[in-house]
């Protein structure tokens, strides 16, 4: 449901165009310095405005409700609030005759008698990660000495990143989008998280970034692209006492618990559905399928402003599984 | 931790070398008739014995301790258990010196300060999967009119059946291991299970799927090979009034949310990574790389043993979704 | 933590005197019509103003911020807000030098490394009940056909209602408090609510009730005045085919779930631990027991306000119980 | 459901008639020394026999199936597991036609439509709480300096202790059956266990509590028994800097959060429903208020066995709550 998290705990609310969207955070260490102001780099790493992205510009300023005083978090739960200001009040109803393909608009419709609140998507727009993006702020400053790092390693089936703007602006000029594959690491974690048998490091990595729209598949380490291996070319060999590896095949993690090594993760975020080009797809109150164009300018692509977000995703699951550790030390 | 979901819940137990596996489940409705030999046939589909598969051949025989009476569910939690009866008293400890490459062995020994019980790969053997495939199959009694389907689509980088059998002799011969790739399918679904945002059906399967040993990726629909599309080549669109889509690149499921297509996921198995092979590897005791024989003989491909486990994984993920939408039913 | 609920699930969150105070509803059937208006009955009852309540008078106006639309609640989480207006900036950090006798300051203190927001009781204020009370509100429109009755049957030890003003008065100019017993009763459920083992009927409405400041005492049915009975005595005896039963002593629970016969509890909230008078209690600056006196004016008996909260829990707890047996119905 | 605990997990199964009853931990910390004789005191505790429990005596010998090896626990979940051998193959059906008053069979039935295991209170019957006793004998262990004190102080609305041997011939006698009051102390616990908001103190201890058959009422330090009491006398003052108060009507909790002082918990226990006297109550197959006479001899007082596995119930609150407060240590 909306709430995830053993110790470090998240509860994820809002619309695209109701009152606002936020995150509220349990379980968070009380003493960590926290101001408004540390939430700017990530949340400007999210921003719309690039090639690619939507031209909605919102301030996207984080209001922090409750659980810090003095500019320390109390250990108390930590509220965080983004109102909502650049909502249009189009007609969206458009969206429950003839739902855009490959969205939830169809899912949502079903799944919640007709009463979901469609307009932009709602609670399934990606506004809503923000909150996400917030919370892995907060997690990253509760995992002291280990560094992120996120990059788009693939965008629309090219791997060379010179290229990417130019795919980038086809796109564009097309109407149309384009997805990709981000690759994250997390270094400078101890051996030891991640608690088998069933939250091992990988299912807990991988439920929260799978909730994440648009994310269709994540891989550790080589990945499918190790299907081709042999065993004694994908093992990874121990070189030294701290059990660093000669390769790193398992993205740093064996038996699903952090082996020291740098955590490697790969997503798959498909291209944003949301298009400018005519879609051939069916009309419900018509009973037929019909053409359907999408109004005004969307994300050319998601995946952009989908790393940060990834990236939050992959230090809340850190900052979980540490805290669990934590219990059992000595 | 060892226990898992909502309302169909598991929980799973036990060692390869101590007194047994097995999995305790609870959540499940009452009046589903149930006996022992409903479990013979998904338990041989998981058995040892053929090419690529290790010799070690348990009776694998369920025993169901509670939660049954006069051959029905009851309500009450079921003890599925499975005594250890093929257990070698030989030694292990080894392992503790010279810990295999990508095995659970070293990080085990780190995380539970080297009490883990590490014969034959103890909490973290293949083993345990008995209690999952024995989860999958009440979990799939639960689910009336769901229909699954599971291949092997790849191994070792091969995509052609015909020549399966060649690559596993071919390991086997070398004292080598293969990986490769398991397309399940699960049709019949109603629109509407999986619980936004953080229980998208995506997140809830994948959990499940990456706690079992060798997972390294998993896809849905058309997966990581979709990254070369366009959003308007990508996005399925919708041909009638139940919602069928013309391709089913997002394997079923919108916004989290299943949308009564199949639901398709594709799930990377490394290669098994006990090998006879030599490797060098760190021996701890002697402080320096050595090279290391792992005796006896071993899963050639795992993949094989874990189909039905996968296949068990996906049905309990659904069974779970969709009790918590029959919650919500007028 | 600040989170609790299987399927209809709440979060809490807020401080006396930091930005407002709320609580995050998840689990909520689409589809009910809810709108600001619907919760001013129960805020009213908590109401601060009568005789034995604080004057402190807040607006107390809930802010629907989402998962409401064209005013149905959507299937989304529903944040229920309350703005913190009426905070005084006067110094509290005596609190932390002479802790208030049976109240969370010194606890807190400890618990949270001293980085807690100890103003006004902080997270562990009264006022944080407002979100309790707005989630029973929603948790009741929930839970068709129950009638929930609530009554202050013991004040001071007096159980005669006529003489609970003057019992007040005296309070109040005594500068003093006094505390009671709640008794709340649930009409009109069907039988089979409660999840034995753990989350028995008993169970679920207890940690809520006792998650509420004050509360130090609870019991169903007879509860401890039935400890002079004999079994022959006690046992409620069945006297038709709709499970009616002669007496109640059980207070509608049998093995964890309801029997169909009212639902009766009776809450022990404890005297208010702020008084006006003068306090014999460790000052923790000074290191020695000195005279505390705590300025302001407080509630007399809290007990007043708390009665809406308790049914409040019991509603929360019922409407949860009532999600899981839905689910496993035909 | 049968699931309980954030950290230290249990999961409790079994049926009186059934293979067996037992539990399975999860969450123990590695390194623990554990044998099966660790059990023996707190099961011989428990054990029937004694003037005004039942006959029925069973070996009641605990297995230890999983979960430990060498001696030591492994930091894997450990299922304790009892084998029912002493189930007589008698006729119970008539617990359908006439369930017995104050029991769970009615209830049972209905919530189960009808599938339940009705033999001998089936999942309600009071044997399964050998692994309720069970998993308290390991978090004791995980709870060092921390000692549990549990006494019968109320029997049958008699204080006297001396008189207690009289009371319980009697019951016996007149083939009925009695009630008390058990308190519970546990000292040496620091100040800072207990997760507010829900998770206070006392909502995780009386919540394990109330799943125990038989519980009815939950008070903590003076309880119900304060209710007389001002403020200004119900207050329990500081008087050291360790936080010591010179009395404890508040068990040792405030604001949910342990202080220091002796957790100190009452609980009341209702007369045991089953009885030899006759009793009037509904025949549901007759269709009328018939004469009931429970056949074999019961237990006239289940206070006797239930006091062991009360304290069990505190050890296991506590154990959890002292994991997750070191989670958040330094």
């Amino acid at each position: 449901m909306n709430h995830i998290g053993r110790l470090f705990q998240i509860n994820i609310y809002g619309e695209s165009h109701g009152g606002g969207v936020g995150i509220l955070l349990d379980g968070v260490k009380p003493g960590i310095p926290l101001t408004e102001e540390d939430f700017l780099l990530d949340l400007s790493r999210r921003k719309a405005g690039g090639l690619g992205t939507t031209p909605r510009i919102e301030a996207d300023e984080v209001h922090i409700i409750s659980g810090v005083f003095n500019g320390y978090t109390t250990g108390a739960p930590i509220l965080l609030s983004f109102v909502n200001t650049n909502t249009k009040s189009k007609d969206y109803s458009n969206l429950i005759d003839q739902p855009r393909p490959s969205h939830a608009d169809y899912t949502a419709h079903i799944k919640y008698d007709g009463y979901n609140d469609y307009r932009g998507g709602g609670h399934f727009s990606g506004r809503l990660t923000l909150g996400l993006v917030s919370a892995g702020v907060v997690a990253k400053k509760m995992l002291k000495g280990v560094t992120f790092h996120t990059s788009l390693t693939n965008l629309n089936g090219c791997e060379d990143q010179s290229k990417f703007q130019s795919i980038l602006k086809e796109a564009v000029e097309n109407k149309d989008s384009v997805g990709g594959i981000v690759t994250l690491t997390a270094t400078g974690l101890p051996v030891g998280l991640g608690e088998p048998y069933f939250d091992s490091l990988e299912s807990t990595i991988a439920h929260l970034m799978f909730s994440v729209g648009g994310v269709k598949g994540i891989e550790f380490g080589i990945g499918f692209d190790g299907v081709g291996l042999k065993g004694s070319e994908f093992n990874d060999k121990i070189i030294d006492s701290k059990g660093t590896t000669l390769s790193n095949n398992n993205g740093g993690i064996n038996g699903g618990i952090s082996n020291g090594n740098p955590i490697v993760v790969k997503v798959f975020v498909k291209p944003t559905p949301s298009i400018g080009l005519k879609q051939e797809t069916y009309n419900f109150r018509d009973d037929k399928v019909k053409s359907l164009e999408i109004e005004g300018r969307h994300d050319a692509a998601i995946i952009l402003r989908a790393m940060v977000v990834l990236e939050a995703c992959l230090a809340i699951a850190l900052c979980d599984a540490n805290l669990i550790r934590n219990a059992y030390k000595k």
